[in-house]
């Protein structure tokens, strides 16, 4: 009978992951210190051979899935069991920061390091995933690749799906798996006992109430749309303006009508007009046409649904001419984690008398998908004023550290069970 | 001594006119029957082409200057006079119509046509010029090619304008004239006598008047200007509202409020907003900053001095914890003609008992810096609606060849005198 050593003994080095953070960084880097890194791009791919070399060094298997969803696994004892998943994305958004995806893919990487280092074998065997286009920036939708991987139907629509310059998914990934000599070939949807993604918080709450661990309870529920409004081009310098029917102006009012009508005296609901494209987007011609995206969240789904049910009506008054059609493109509803992995996060933190508190996260996730397959859950850390998808992002050393060992903790806590 | 034929057996083709529109309209023929030819593209230099070899087909000489304002003149008697100048332009906006610009350039070839079948040679030579980049689409500032004629100072200036592929117009210039066999060279601002364009109106004032003919007395002034609004980018789903600088939401509420301090009950004062730029332009991304034109167009100086000099103090307290300046990045005084052109035009409008009107016209014009070096003077004829910089800008074979004609008894007036 084999004797298990302490598990207390596996340590995570902080300057070792902050390291990983700095060489992370450098695959995509952008210049205002923070990182432009599309789903599958040259740097993207450039990112996972990276993580495939620090991976290999200390033992782990390296597998690959339809999606290019990556695993690398640190073998257990018993390989009848389902393996213990945890990890985040690569993917940034366009001029994205150094820890948003990167953070919960190298606590992971870290943790199957001091594992390995450790010497301790789990009955469990434990893995770190890198899930496929998370951001939805390259491709539409977003977390495409942990959609797939909980919805294995999915897989032929989500790998038709095309970027801007018209290359499929399907094309991208195989692009990819050459570039990363072929690793072996995993199927989506393989049995998974649990799923735990560490990532920053994105928000300003640990922050402000000088918590180091968010134990997330949900994900707050999602709706896009995008609104196009048809008007006339017409020249500017001859048209009156009783002739005009301009998109611009019309947009301009349903954009700040809708600001209005979605203001909460409570400041949950988040709405955000992220995209706006004007044609023909010349100066000198009034434009014909706009096409607004709006992305709208809130825990609530009946304040969602609710709020969303009259973005028409608010719009249609505010047309002078035009006309205005509001489709929705996507709808995420507010997820609960089951209690399993929140109560093991909560556990982990008093062990070692980490301040945390409950969160809901703001921003969608890997996680809301896997939670519909297995028991799921995240641990949030600090982020520098709740900045996020900006170059600007930042996080410290010490409080990465502290989420990686919560992380470690709840693995080897649940990998061991 | 010569007996000098009637020249009013010279006779406009109304077929032949509209043919030579259906003609170039091939050149850069946009989906939705418009035509989308930007300045010195393949397009424009084909559809200069064309122009040439029916020119040269009537015996014109063909020439060209360092802009590549490209000149077909039908010798006159005494080399020594200044020559009659007509002509407009053949670049368009991106989806553009198939009358602005091009129906200058074809009026003024047919002309030129009728003179030359009905065995008439004028005292002064009279010449139709394509004046380069008058839409400034692809370069800035527009009537490029007649400021540099005007202005010829500015020409290494406006020579080393790029468009968004950073190419030159120097480089587009020589690129076409390769292209177009390299012609002789003309200097820019060669002495001119008079200079008449014929445009369609671009507004809807003689049609709804039942006026063929607008005779127009001078062009109203433009101001442009570039606003932006910088603000910080931030993660759509976690931010607060409280905690976000949205740069888009900011630039709405000042549009709207532009819109209405611009506001005249006279409806002459003219406010577009053309383009409007977003960064980063992710749907789940509050957007950093945007970049909004402004284009203002009064025939009042003061009107539009008064009125834009307040424009940063309108946005100002509008800009919700963002910064906002405004850059004034272009102003074309509002220009009054000399009477001879407009005399001219008036008398023969009269002659034919075709029904006028004096107009000011709400676009600018090549003809607004040919004002400047010689009389100058504009023909407007009806176009549909008055709908311009659009694919469906139209106006009848009819009243096409009615500007013509009257612009052909122009032409010969002065280029006999």
């Amino acid at each position: 009978m084999t004797v298990l050593p302490n598990f207390m003994s596996a340590t995570v080095d902080e300057q070792r992951l902050a390291r990983s953070h700095d060489d992370l960084a450098a695959f995509g880097r952008a210049s205002r210190g923070g990182v432009n890194r599309p789903a599958l791009s040259d740097a993207d791919i450039a990112a996972r051979q990276y993580l495939i070399e620090r991976a290999t060094a200390i033992g782990c298997s390296i597998t690959i899935d339809p999606l290019g969803n990556l695993f690398m696994s640190l073998a257990g004892r018993d390989r009848s069991l389902a393996p213990v998943l945890t990890g985040s994305h690569t993917d940034t958004q366009p001029s994205g920061g150094r820890f948003d995806g990167a953070y919960g893919v190298l606590a992971g990487l870290e943790v199957l390091t001091a594992i390995q280092h450790a010497g301790i074998r789990t009955r469990r065997t434990i893995e770190t995933v890198v899930w496929t286009n998370e951001e939805g920036y390259r491709f539409a939708p977003g977390c495409m690749g942990s959609l797939a991987f909980a919805y294995p139907a999915e897989r032929e629509r989500l790998l038709a799906a095309t970027d801007s310059m018209d290359m499929t998914v399907g094309e991208a990934v195989a692009r990819m798996r050459r570039a990363l000599s072929d690793p072996p070939e995993r199927p989506l949807g393989f049995p998974v006992s649990v799923f735990v993604e560490a990532h920053i918080e994105q928000g300003p709450i640990l922050e402000q109430t000088g918590n180091k661990i968010g134990v997330v309870t949900g994900i707050q529920g999602k709706k896009r749309f995008e609104v196009t409004v048809i008007g006339e081009e017409a020249h500017a310098g001859t048209t009156p303006r009783a002739r005009r029917c301009d998109a611009l102006l019309a947009a301009a009012r349903m954009v700040t009508a809708l600001e209005r009508w979605i203001w909460d005296a409570e400041d949950v609901a988040r709405f955000t007009v992220g995209q706006f494209e004007v044609q023909p987007g010349s100066h000198a011609v009034v434009p014909g046409k706009v096409i607004f995206s709006i992305d709208f969240r809130h825990p609530d789904r009946i304040f969602l649904e609710e709020k969303s049910s009259r973005f028409l009506e608010i719009c249609e008054p505010l047309a002078g001419g035009c006309t205005v059609s509001v489709h929705e493109i996507g709808f995420t509803p507010p997820i609960a984690f089951a209690e399993q992995v929140p109560q093991a996060v909560q556990r982990a933190a008093e062990r070692r008398c980490i301040p945390w508190m409950p969160l809901l996260s703001g921003a969608g996730h890997d996680a809301q998908h896997l939670a519909t397959v297995c028991p799921t859950g995240m641990i949030f850390v600090p982020c520098e004023k709740g900045v996020s998808h900006n170059e600007a992002e930042n996080a410290t050393s010490s409080d990465l550290a502290t989420g990686a060992r919560v992380l470690l903790d709840v693995l080897l806590d649940i990998a061991n069970s």
